[in-house]
This record gives C-alpha cells, structure tokens and sequence, in this order.
C-alpha cells in the first residue's frame, strides 16, 4: 500500500483537507494518507519546512510527501515534484523543499505541467486539491516522476537553516516554537561538537545564561531554564515541566548564542 | 476498501472519535475511516451540513458519509440513512443532510429503526458510537440501506443556503467563515454570472465596497480586501495575506450584496 | 490488518507525531493506526489515562494501544508493555495504566529492555518515537508480547478514579472536562445505583443544587444544569445547549456530591 504524507495549513476544521482525500481516494483507493499536520501557521512556508525536513526521514523509502503551503497560490510560483533520498515530494516551488538541496546528492525536480493529471477544472484558490493531490495519487499508482512534466535544475531555497560561526562561538536562531513551548534553534549537536571540541559552553538566550547542555527534560529541577538537543538534533531551550517560550517571552527569530 | 468519512462536532481531544473508530473496526477491521472534521463548532448544525455539502462529492462513489453533529441526541429526532448522488449518508435527521434535496434526482431515504444492528447497549447521550457508528459500519459491509430501516419521504431542511435574487441585485449572506478569515457567502458564480450577463459588478461587505471580481489571492496586494469565487464556487471576501473576519469584523449571518 | 491506536500530548501542529507514525510504517507498512488523540493537556497523565480507559474496550480485542505522556522521558521511570482484557498497551510505567490494575483478571506486565526493537540512536528526550513507536509496531507484526523484556509485578497506579462511600452518601470529584464543558466525575451509575436503593438523589456540584437524575440534554430546558450518566457510565455536570464548566466555573478536582 503506497503512502502519502500530508504537511498543510489548511487546518482541522474546514474541508479542505477532506478534499484533498476525497480527490486522492478516487484515483487510488488503496492508499494509505498519513496525516503530519495540517495546523501550520497560515502561509508560513518555514514552518512547514522545518516539520518536513524533522519527519519525512522517518518514512519507509518511496513515501510521497505532499506539503501544501500555498500562498502564491493561482500566481506564478511553480509546482513542483522532486524525488531526493528515495523519498518523493508534491507541492508548490516557495521554499518549502529548500532544504532538499541541502542534504546528500543532488534531487532530481520535475515542474509540473502535464495537465492530464489534474482536476477536470481547476480553481485558482485550491491547487492542493485541483493538482497537487491528483499528481500525488498518480504518482502512487506508479506513474514515473518525469512523466508529470519537465526537468528544471534547482528548487527555491526559503529559510536557511544555517547559523553563524566563529572560532569558539555560534549565533544561531529559534526557528520553531513547538507544543511545549520548546524553543528549537538551528544549532545542530554535531555544529556544537566540533565548535566546543569537547570544552564546556554557556548558552545566551535574551537574558538568560544556561551553563552546559542537559540530557533530558527531567533531569534539572521543574521550573529551570535547560538547553538541550533534542530529538531532531537541534539544540532547544527548555523548561522542565514549564514552557520555555512563555516563561522566557522568546519565540521564532530570536536569537541564541553558544560561547565556550 | 469501503470508506466512512466523519464530520462531528466531538473536537480532536476526548475520547468520543476514538470510540466511534474503535466501534466501526469492531464490526469492520477492514474498513478506512477518513477524518474529515471533528472540529465543527459544537451543535452547529449548519456549520456541518457546509462542510458535508462541498466535500463529499470529491470522495468515490459508494462512500459513506457519517455525520453527527446531534444535540437533540436522546430525543425525537430521528436518525437517517440516505442515499444520494451515489453516496450514503448517516446521521441524524436535524438538517445536516437538508441541502441534498436540492441536488439531482430525489434521496433514497430511511429512518434507522432496526435495533439489531446497533450496539447492544445504547446510551441516552451518544448515538454517534452506539447507533450511527454501527450501522454505517454494517452498511460498509454490503447491507442493503433498505434492511436499516423504513423509508421515509422526506428530510429536515436545515440552513438554508439560498440568496434574495431581483434584476441586477443579489442579496446573500456569511454562511462559513473559514481558518484563514476568508468570509463565504451563499451566493455562487453561476448565479453572479446569471444575474450579471457579463457586465461589471460591485460587491459590498459591511461598510466595503469591492470593485469586480479577483481570479486569486495573490492578485490583489497583500492586505487588500478582495472577492473572487472560492474552491466551492461560492463567492467568499478574502483578504491577500490577511485575515478578512478579523480586519472586517464580519462574521456568519452578515449580509453581503452583489450589485451592476 | 494490525491496528495500533495512538493517545499523546504531543499535539497536532508538530512532527512528533507524524515521526511515531513514520517509524510503525517504516516497520510494518500494512499497519491501520488510528489517532485517538494527541491533544492530552501536556503532561497530563491523569487526562490520558482516562481517554484510554473510555476508549479503548470499543476496539477490537488484539488491538495494540500505544500511549505516551511522558514527562518523565529519559529518567527511571520503565517503559512497559502490558496485556489485559485481550488488548496490548504500550508506554511509559507513569500511571497511564494503571486503571489495567481494576479490571477484570491481572494483567501480564512486561518492563521493555530489549533494546534490539528499538531505533538504532535513541534520543533522550522522544522515547515515543525512539522506543515505544518501534516495540509496538514489531508486536503488530506477531512479536511476542514476552519477548520485549522481563515480567513484573506491577503498574503504577496512579489517578484513583474512586470516589468516597458512606451510608446514603457518596463525595466524588470531577475527573475530566470535555470539549462541550459536561464535567465528568468519578461517580458511576452502578455506584449510585448501590447507594441509592432506588431512592431519589439529589447532587451538589459546587453552589448548585440538582435534582435528580436525566437521561439525556435535551431533555431539560436549554441553559439548565442537569446531572446525568454520560456514554462512558460516569455521572456528568452538564447544561443543554451549554458549557457547565463555563457557566458553574468548575473544573478537574472539584467536589460533587450525591445524597439521599
């Protein structure tokens, strides 16, 4: 049974992510819709980015991940597919997939124009439903990727992940506020190490100074500000049993210094 | 694989969805349950018969439609089972499935009443797991709609969704107003092309006038109030990158006029 | 088809979730899992232990029942995985089963230690996805349930969902709140029913005086506070048409009482 992931903005209550089922379940029936998240922030593209990138690994290879996040909607910002790490990803060329060319080697990306595999009619408000559904269920029943339209050779980068480094010091950013009130930063663990080289660190976040990095949530006392890496291997800054986001009145773009 | 869609008004975090799956895959392990919404405001009857309307005709032929959005739950209003436009329908008899009298041929309808095929204790408060969830169930099983019960000629007619009509003149009204503030009217393009004959028209929102009609958001600069006929063909006042129910202050009930 | 059904408190807008699922499919892709919920309160172990418990007998027996509200991930606390009443429950020893310890005959208790089920690099801080996500997904391919770790004697125990009983008496207290604002207590039918003898009741819920006992909503006038037995058999505050936990400003922990 073949997979499709959804990542929108489109939220729980409306239908439009009833749509988007309906259209794929009509062209295949046997698939199996996996929902990630449909409560993206509306029209934040780095939001939908970021859950994508820290999920869509976990996938068997072949899974196809549709992510609709769409504000240029009817414009003209391309539809894209691109097969990168095995994996195969549907929606709109804003960013969204930026972090694909990141990662290994090079993806191979189809902009979408064979119109035979979309809706009928379609709107100009609702392409996750008129497009990028119907070519995410063809591409399910086995149709090959360069068969949906024609090579282009790079994909919009978005938001860049990255922070900036120095001999002995890091300036990265939150990039994601989740649930909890965890504050993600773009600070890998793997960054840190080979910065630190072993040495301790402090990490500056707005006015708090946190000295060392923690394992886990419960190991400091409930209510003290922590730094971890956490599961996605991005430093966090955390409270344990509170919300550091909250409690720290910090959120997305606020920045995060690591020092030696 | 027979599907059942759900639309209710249970939300996404107690346990009555669950129950309702856990009933359904009791009786029919093989089924696909599709979610919809669970996120209807609680016991808004029309906000459910909107979403129903505009999302079943997108799933294959043959689905089952659950809807439960039932607070008359325990009293006399009667449970239903319907077919229409080659789709079923199962719920309670209070509106939700009012607007399938206004599509093609007249429904199949029948009143649930043969008790051997509910859950066989059945409490007072939640039909949706011990009557509706079974029998939609039974039915994904291949049981003919006419052994759930007797027919019946007619059902409740619920919301209307029919706009004043004159010369030149359309009066209609907010009846959804979806996550990203977009304002949905019950006025269609078929009707604005009817009454408008190709001349220019002028829409007016609250104390907005709005000068023709966009094709897509992203036509209009952000922040712009706009209208343009939505994915359902109804005619929504949308803002470019913003909320119109927040910047308008307009909401479900407000009238909206079309005008040459 | 395998179903494994998923309670949390990780939300619906983060990717946690949607790692968890991807892990199970990676494992077993025939797998049906069905949400339950992931909008437990954060931590709230008491709240997801009593979702479980009102759901999870509706499933078909065989069913795998992975729940994970965690607050403890990384520390002492054991994983488990348990078996009773013919269903399989997998998560944290934190007090989420412990309601398995009321029921019918014992359960059989295994604390998870082997570690060739797990992911490769378990993380400290998502056991869910790293630990519990895989264990259970290998027992819906037929693992056996012995074969995860060593037996034990026994579950942390704790919510008590029991009330206090005297003679004509009974203090009991608001467990959960739902979506609608009915205030779910701790008292059962077959407790009143005990105590009672067939007599009438009369229940206090704060300042509020009620009368007897209703079968269902609709049955008082709307905005009227009625006591009833909601769809799980637990006594619930609640008003037709309305929110009691708005109305009465009572919640978790408050005090109900039934007397003669």
């Amino acid at each position: 049974m073949e997979i499709i992931t959804l990542i929108t903005d489109f939220g729980n209550k409306d239908g439009y992510v009833g749509a988007m089922k309906g259209v794929m379940l009509d062209i295949n029936p046997n698939l199996h819709i996996v929902d990630i998240t449909h409560d993206i922030s509306p029209q934040d593209i780095g939001e939908a980015s970021f859950v994508l990138m820290t999920t869509f690994p976990f996938f068997p290879k072949g899974t196809i991940h549709l992510a609709v996040v769409d504000p240029g909607v009817g414009s003209l910002r391309r539809p894209l597919a691109t097969k990168a790490s095995d994996h195969i990803f549907v929606g709109p060329d804003n960013g969204i997939f930026g972090f694909l060319c990141h990662r290994g080697k090079k993806p191979e990306i189809y902009e979408i124009t064979e119109n035979r595999f979309f809706r009928h009619e379609i709107s100009y408000t609702f392409h996750g439903r008129d497009l990028f559904a119907p070519v995410a269920a063809h591409l399910s029943l086995g149709l090959a990727l360069n068969r949906v339209g024609k090579p282009i050779s790079h994909i919009e980068e978005g938001t860049s992940f990255k922070p900036f480094v120095e001999e002995g010091f890091i300036q990265g950013e939150i990039i994601y506020v989740d649930r909890f009130g965890n504050l993600i930063t773009n600070i890998t663990k793997e960054l840190v190490e080979k910065v630190a080289k072993g040495r301790d660190v402090e990490i500056r976040a707005g006015e708090k100074v946190i000295l060392g990095i923690s394992q886990f949530y419960s190991q400091e006392a409930p209510g003290e500000v922590l730094a971890l890496f956490g599961s996605s291997s991005f430093m966090e800054i955390s409270i344990n049993m509170g919300n550091a986001a909250q409690k720290l009145k910090m959120g997305k773009g606020d920045k995060v210094i690591v020092e030696l």
